[in-house]
């Protein structure tokens, strides 16, 4: 084991081969980590069993094959009922285990004090990338819980993707997944509208998207770097642009939207709660301000 | 004048010296442009005075000065309080004018309809930067309409920023304005919604930011790369992840957001919106299919 991440000789066992457990397992492989695998379907452990994989006949089997133990399946039901008869019979004990299975905060949590009290170190992830991109050194992985189990086992989470520790709280990893995953929808939803918009007088959507990507990798990234210290200090000086000038600006959107027959709901959302900030007095204040009205609790238009 | 934008010989006007408007007399003045402005307000004109520029008393005097004339005001009606006169005593005749005050396409369309007749070649403008970004070579500046005039004097458009021409048709500079406009506030509200969440547990905006735009830089923008040529070709596979695995996804941001008291509207749309997708038959199709829901026309939920 080393620093580097480049200690290829350390055993994992990856519980779970539908896309991304295939994927995990995949890139374990690829950076020559002996690994085990398992899977309910077993037929699904057949190409991986190709690349060297392998395979175990039952899920006690697969743990009891490493010091590390990778979890990825469908939901947190489908994770009790793989793990709970390994528990039962002792198995997890001295185990380090990381679960790439999605779910609500709350379920790492709880999950984390099942795997303890069961003598497992327990490591929560989430996966920022499609099977794809796993083994990309780019895509980045973020995990809370147990900072030992990502200490010793950074060799092996680096063939993943980029590791990050986000700390010992376990559900962590899961809010930010779900805090960067409502980020993307927003930026798709917000994408294709504009696509919407210039499409409709025959730009194309890959001509408009260069420009969108530069714009959201220069422009915007830069005022997200400025208004994030503004939200923490809850001070949101309007130096660059207000509140009320953006409400006057995203009518150009919605009138232009509307006028080649694009639905506008989401502008019209935004445009209230801008309106909501400049309600509540932010309207000389930056966009950082709306943060506010957002933490106002679960009040609806 | 050359081609590699480094002519500093050539003169300018500038009109309006509003925060824009002196943010780009600046830059041309930091280039070395021999530059002459106006304004309504003449006090504004002392700064840049004492930078060197050249203040003419009236607007068709700073007309006057340059072969190339920009335009900066508050509005399209300020702009034509401004140069109705100077055109109506043929003072545009000859004249190169680029336009960077905000409107709607149509006004843009108007407006170059209209200086053409009084002898002048148009081209309409997009600032995607605030007048801090001003001269800096990564800020796009976007123009559409006389591309002789973008040929011309791109020089002295480059000192502006970085000179993106979009074609012919006047309005597309400030349509394309509108739609990145609209994708920076969906996404700024995706941002600050998912920095609600991870704040209420106790991480800073400015940590969450960090990875925010690792990921929006990185994995969303893979996304989107992938997704524009789907929406060109109207065929959306879901390979990678499904309208339906996003629906299903989001719920957990909902869940988490709602147990800690952060208003949900924005992803609630965006749910909406995903099963708006699903229920019109793309539910395993990519997140690009969205955009036939967009285009469904102007249905509200
Ligand atoms: N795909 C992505 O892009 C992506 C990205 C980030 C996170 N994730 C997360 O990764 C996890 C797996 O996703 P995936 O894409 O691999 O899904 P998938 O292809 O549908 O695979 C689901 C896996 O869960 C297993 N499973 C389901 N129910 C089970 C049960 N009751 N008992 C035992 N095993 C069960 C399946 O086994 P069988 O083969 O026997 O059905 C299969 O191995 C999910 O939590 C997902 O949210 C996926
Ligand atoms: N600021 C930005 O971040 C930004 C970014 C992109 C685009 N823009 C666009 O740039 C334009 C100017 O914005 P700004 O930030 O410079 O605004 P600003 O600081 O409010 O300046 C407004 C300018 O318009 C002039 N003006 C207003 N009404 C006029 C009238 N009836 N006749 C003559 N002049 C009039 C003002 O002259 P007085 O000094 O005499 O009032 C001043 O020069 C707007 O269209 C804006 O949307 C701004």
């Amino acid at each position: 084991m080393n620093a580097q991440g480049t200690d290829a000789s350390a055993p994992v066992t990856v519980i779970g081969l539908g896309l991304m457990g295939s994927a995990l397992a995949g890139a374990l492989l690829d950076r020559g980590h002996p690994t085990t695998v398992w899977n309910r379907t077993p037929r699904k452990a057949k190409p991986l069993a190709d690349r060297g994989a392998r395979v175990a006949v039952t899920a006690g089997d697969a743990v009891a094959a490493s010091g590390l133990v990778l979890v990825c399946v469908l939901d947190y039901d489908a994770l009790r009922t793989v793990l709970a008869p390994v528990a039962e019979a002792g198995g997890l004990a001295g185990k380090a285990l990381v679960n790439l299975t999605s779910g609500a905060p709350e379920q790492a949590v709880a999950m984390a004090a099942w795997a303890t009290s069961h003598g497992a170190g327990y490591l929560d992830g989430g996966i920022m990338t499609t099977p794809p991109g796993v083994g990309d050194p780019r895509m980045m992985f973020l995990y809370s819980g147990s900072e030992a189990v990502f200490e010793t086992h950074r060799p092996a989470l680096t063939a993943l993707g980029d590791p990050l520790y986000l700390g010992a709280e376990p559900g962590l990893a899961s809010l930010y997944d779900s805090a960067l995953l409502g980020l993307m929808w927003a930026t798709f939803t917000g994408w294709l509208h504009g696509t919407a918009l210039v499409t409709a007088d025959g730009t194309t959507a890959t001509d408009f998207t260069g420009v969108a990507l530069r714009w959201l990798n220069g422009a915007v990234s830069g005022f997200l770097t400025t208004y994030a210290p503004q939200v923490d200090a809850g001070h949101h000086p309007g130096d660059d642009a207000t509140v009320d000038v953006q409400i006057a600006a995203i009518g150009h959107l919605i009138h232009a939207a509307h006028a080649r027959g694009i639905d506008n709901s989401l502008p019209e959302l935004l445009k209230a709660t801008m309106e909501r900030a400049a309600a509540a007095g932010h309207g000389s204040d930056s966009y950082a301000s709306v943060i506010e009205v957002l933490r106002g609790g679960a009040t609806r238009r």
